[in-house]
């Protein structure tokens, strides 16, 4: 990308994002700051709030007081009124359609959701020292879908400023953190035409000028809340009384990431979040454990699973409590498509700053992109995850977490090549490619 | 207590202090309330802010965000906006000073402060049923001091409807619960020339017609905070960059509960409350316990405090994390004076709904009133603490404690008493009783 | 005592008894060395063997190959074959009967097992010094049931010396450490016709030259063995395939002894000798604790087994295994009466070697004298448990414990002359003495 | 194989090193009947005890108390007295040799060790209603080195009666299950000429029928022993002067389990073998566990290994105990030469029984034979590690593991094929084969 004022514009966008980062089905600010950004391009249809997703089924929705605040922080920062209004229960993301003629129709799907991080303050932190460090205390854009959703405006300009024939769908999805965004956006049904679904990710332990081409082994994943309850007590005068919520949190943390490795792959244990308790001096009544488990392969996620109802039901059972347990969310596992991937790893080879091209690779993490990736697979469409390398300073999800500016740029050239070559193809009749 | 006009008064007071529970150092409301009567009745001195407080040496106060939504919600339930100038600090409580010539100078404290318990609704609660359950959705005054503070304003006006001569000094003591508001009044030096102090509880698991004399036994307690901090990673991608705090606290959880009896009395310990890390996803980076220790005596409670430790500084080491423990508050043994106590056996003898007189009984819990009881000794005086009886259905500190009005009564007749001879006794020359 | 050749007799017999250290039930050398004793003496009626116990409620009784093996050492060291032959299924123990007229049944009761303890070997660990260490190595004497016999002994002789009218019978308890022999002897009915019981122990943190006249307090105690069951596997190529009993025992044991303290009075817990597994690299397949609980009083004792069931229970689900609960053995609590202690504590202060003679004490721990106290009670007898001090260098149940060959001494003239004096109150028509 | 006589010659002997299992470094009837066999057979030479161990460096060697008792099993169930003299140390297996002129120096290695583990007794387990159990309780051939050392003399014959040119040698390896038995044997120098070695495995999870060419991805692995000493104590009358060893170690395995998974590839942990403790009346003041670390790599064995000395040295200090760990063996990573896993199947294809031949697996578990396999590597020479299937109903290490007889003759008929085309291969001048 030469054009020094488009990459202006798009350094502009990412740290103005970068500024405002918003969780999941909050992200009312980033969500109205995009289609203003998409009102000011000529695409044939913009739709946003329940028309992309299928409500009924939406999960980890925060409460109301928690809407409302961000809400509210969206309207200070300078969000539209009748976006807000749209989009206001949460239901927040957006999908821009271009249409060009007879052709593919290609989706690219990229994540705008935040994390709860406090971004790092110190110097050396370049989204510090450059003065574009996250407003919203406490959380950040530790895992670049600010650099996403940039990539996806990017694109969007080259497909519009080029001879695309064909469909061209950019996907904004919200609550990927979650894992609730991307099943709700594939419930909706805007997938449904789609032929060739491409989905990037930055960073991910690759360097600048690396591409991986196609991304496997996604674990599958679920996420869970499990809430001990038991009974309080004064905890000097009558201890005896109670039944001690957080002991049978803490026995249940203790033996959750004691579940046995199983020998036919990989698996992964987090209590990431949990509390309990009101004051030092009273028995704890009541106790939470926000979890998750994984695996490379559904069963090892479902092994891990049932395991994890064992202890957590006999963790309970020590201590007199009772315990229930709600499931937040699932992702499954997919896979690239040989035949996209071939796509990506040509067009890599011959993009500027591209100097390794990787094959393949593993993402080792979760993703609900998989849910749109299954939704295209079963209308006969093909599906793409990809990754963009950048020399990111620390892991992602830390404090300081960090996107090289013409990393972006390097993903806006990639993909748009894809996209240009995809629809090419299909003209050439290459039926195969897409 | 006959004069029904009297009785109903104290009961709306009651009830009103009821409906506005307020943590430790935020009793913004309830000391507006109470200075409001105290400024209807002809008093000497009514002292209230840091003129009551050793403020250098607080404890626990809360954060200035804390501070002020808690003054907010004190504003928005009518208190004096003068008053909450004065102490909107978290200088909270107020003393009023009665003098009446030549005599002996009597204190009574009784605290006012609630706790972080959320009140039951159902209609057999009684405070539900009659329709002044707390409005601070989250607190309740579980453990009576709405009934202490009642009955301190009860005894203020049978003191100045009296003969009595001498001084008498009523204090409001703050934030008992975080054992940190006694030692703050106590260091202040406003108890330094009182020859007699008495403070009373409700409840303790007496009967309603019961009065303990005298009480003794008060454990020992040092609360603290313990924080670990670790490192925190992506739970898929990459768990093994993670130094798991949560894994850290909860080892500890289930050791400081193992901490071993002791043969030479009573011991205690609770983590009354935990949290730790911030989505499911991410390798738990920070965790913190709010716990105490006790013991029978305060060789009793070191001992847990050095094993405490030992096990605070071993669960850091196993999962590679610092550990920082900042102690919250103690508060000592004491004792109730045999000279008093019998006054306060001989006058609840002839008590009016005093059925049965227990000579002494053991507290079982920890008080800050030991910090009270402790400056009044090393000035030559003596104290006692004493119990009144009441039938609450649940136990103290949980959501359906609740206090019989006709026990307030009692409280407000003995201790009435109590003051009215020992000032007698003086005059009468017999200077050991007080 | 000043008879030196008697010293030196009662010296020889406890060293001997403390070579030979032997487990509950296998007592073989003791018993047979202490019968080899009472054939020596002019007593009336001996027994052992199945005459002296309940055979078919005896507990903890040690597998045949634990039995042959004790035999075998008890043969080795010289023990009588007749006596093996006779008490070698483990039913040890003797009770000898002097008959002297009429008068009152006065039965002294001495406990003879020793522990699984390694008796120190260091120079200033007095045994060691002077030769007469255990040369059963991995068990000691650390309780001091070694002096208990010699003086059971010792107050024999005394006995047989005096001109005492009525009956007496020395009873020498085996099993006392696993809280089984007891039951065993009280429910044979040989102390059915008793008068009064006097059990003493050594020791118990008092110093040489104090006695405690009557002990209560009696910790009311079960010992049982948990047994996990869970399923092996290969641990490196198969993990998954495991149940993980030792995962489930550790579990347990962290929660049992994080059982919440009680504020009606002392409680224990301890697993005090777990194990599992059989190899590095298996998955393992069964575990087990061997445990205790206690309390003050039996309602306490029960209070703590529930909530060890439930954390039993619990840490089975967590890992998928079964967990079986054997109860090993109970002891009630039991009171020492007064009118028998006011006699111990009148003889105290005429006792040669007594300094300070405390009225009371309480035990701290558990014993199964409390089987025979209770029997006797249900009788119509009266019973008394008393302390005999001595500068034990390490605690009971460590390997330095050792005891003052004085003391052993100041027991027996104790002894001796409360049996004198019981007799003669009784002669003298005293009969609320005995 | 299709001569019956030698089939039921190797069912005979199969079954009589099944009937008497024996631990590592305890092989002494095992080493006795093997040299039996081997005396009867004109082999060159015949070498066991020292001169085939580094006896310095040996790993593991239990007590002489325990080689004592395995030596005076041996000798009850028929073992050589002049075999038992040699290696009557613990210096157990053997090495035969034959040399017949130029060629290759073929080695093939086999384990003979059994496991802790009691056999099943029903009836549908094939050795118990065979008549052929284990005759020592409490240990079994779980693993299938009965079957390699049949296997072993099997291809011997099959050497013996071709018209091999080079030299054979045979390993029977002590000691595999405790990852001590290789080192000693490679150290010793006996296998520094070797130019192809051969190390067969039967099972695996690979059913009858099924061959593996060349097995790679062992486990490295790490084993230890970790010692807590704390301080004993009365549990009942002074628990707080104990310090609790078992506590320390329950804190330990719970943690243990705990360490987190690794992205880079596959771990291991496992507390196989535990224990602490003597009596339940005592606070435990020693405990042990004897554990294991693996990794796919040797870097994630050592990942492991370092947050495992974590968790050992947190939980030391957490119950005031000390810790002394122990490292009892280790075992590296080793790969399988394609030239000589090419000539296994190439054999396999062309053997009688052998339906399916896998080209590679993974074994998931460790095996010491990595030392043989490196050592050889570093002289220059070839190795490969191939499976052998067989239906066996229990897994591997589990009671009701078995080994279906015609699988030995599979493995005999594959082994023997593969040395006869490696010498073949040699002659033809193939050098790279070998």
């Amino acid at each position: 990308m030469d054009d020094p004022t488009l990459a202006a514009r798009y350094r502009t966008l990412r740290r103005d994002l970068h500024q405002y980062p918003e969780p999941a089905w909050c992200e009312f600010y980033t969500t109205s700051r995009l289609i203003d950004e998409l009102e000011r391009r000529e695409i044939d249809k913009l739709r946003y709030g329940s028309a992309i997703h299928a409500t009924e089924g939406r999960r980890n929705v925060p409460d109301d007081t928690t809407l409302t605040e961000w809400r509210q922080r969206a309207r200070e920062a300078g969000a539209n009124d009748d976006v807000l209004e749209t989009i206001g229960d949460g239901v927040t993301g957006a999908v821009a359609v271009v249409e060009r003629g007879d052709g593919p129709t290609i989706a690219l799907r990229v994540d705008i959701d935040a994390l709860p991080i406090t971004e790092a303050d110190s110097d050396d932190h370049q989204p510090t020292a450059a003065g574009f460090r996250s407003t919203n205390e406490g959380y950040m854009h530790a895992c670049g879908h600010d650099a996403h959703a940039t990539i996806g405006l990017g694109v969007l300009d080259r497909v519009l400023g080029s001879d695309f024939t064909g469909t061209f769908k950019l996907i904004l999805q919200p609550a990927e953190e979650t894992i609730s965004g991307g099943k709700s956006i594939a419930d909706s049904g805007v997938l449904d035409d789609v032929d060739a679904l491409l989905a990037p990710h930055i960073g991910l332990d690759h360097p600048s000028g690396e591409v991986v081409a196609g991304i496997d082994e996604f674990l599958a994943v679920r996420q869970f809340e499990a809430t001990f309850r038991g009974e309080s007590a004064h905890a000097g005068a009558r201890p005896e009384a109670g039944d001690n919520a957080v002991q049978a949190m803490a026995a249940a943390v203790q033996n959750l990431y004691g579940l046995s490795r199983n020998s036919a792959g990989g698996t992964r244990v987090n209590a990431g979040r949990v509390g309990g308790g009101t004051a030092s001096n009273i028995v704890p009544e009541e106790a939470f454990i926000e979890g998750e488990v994984r695996g490379e392969t559904t069963d090892l996620m479902e092994y891990m699973w049932d395991r994890a109802e064992d202890v957590l039901a006999g963790a309970a059972t020590m201590h007199n409590c009772e315990v229930t347990i709600e499931r937040l969310g699932d992702a499954p596992s997919a896979h690239s498509d040989a035949a996209l991937v071939e796509v990506v790893d040509r067009v890599a080879r011959r993009t500027t700053g591209v100097d390794t091209v990787v094959a393949s690779d593993s993402l080792g993490g979760s993703e609900d992109a998989t849910y749109l990736m299954q939704r295209v697979h079963q209308r006969g469409g093909l599906a793409a995850y990809l990754g963009v390398g950048t020399d990111h300073p620390g892991g992602h999800h830390t404090p300081t977490f960090d996107v090289e500016a013409q990393d972006i740029a390097v993903g806006i050239d990639l993909l748009a090549g894809v996209i240009a070559d995809l629809a090419a193809d299909v003209s050439a009749g290459n039926a195969d490619a897409a």
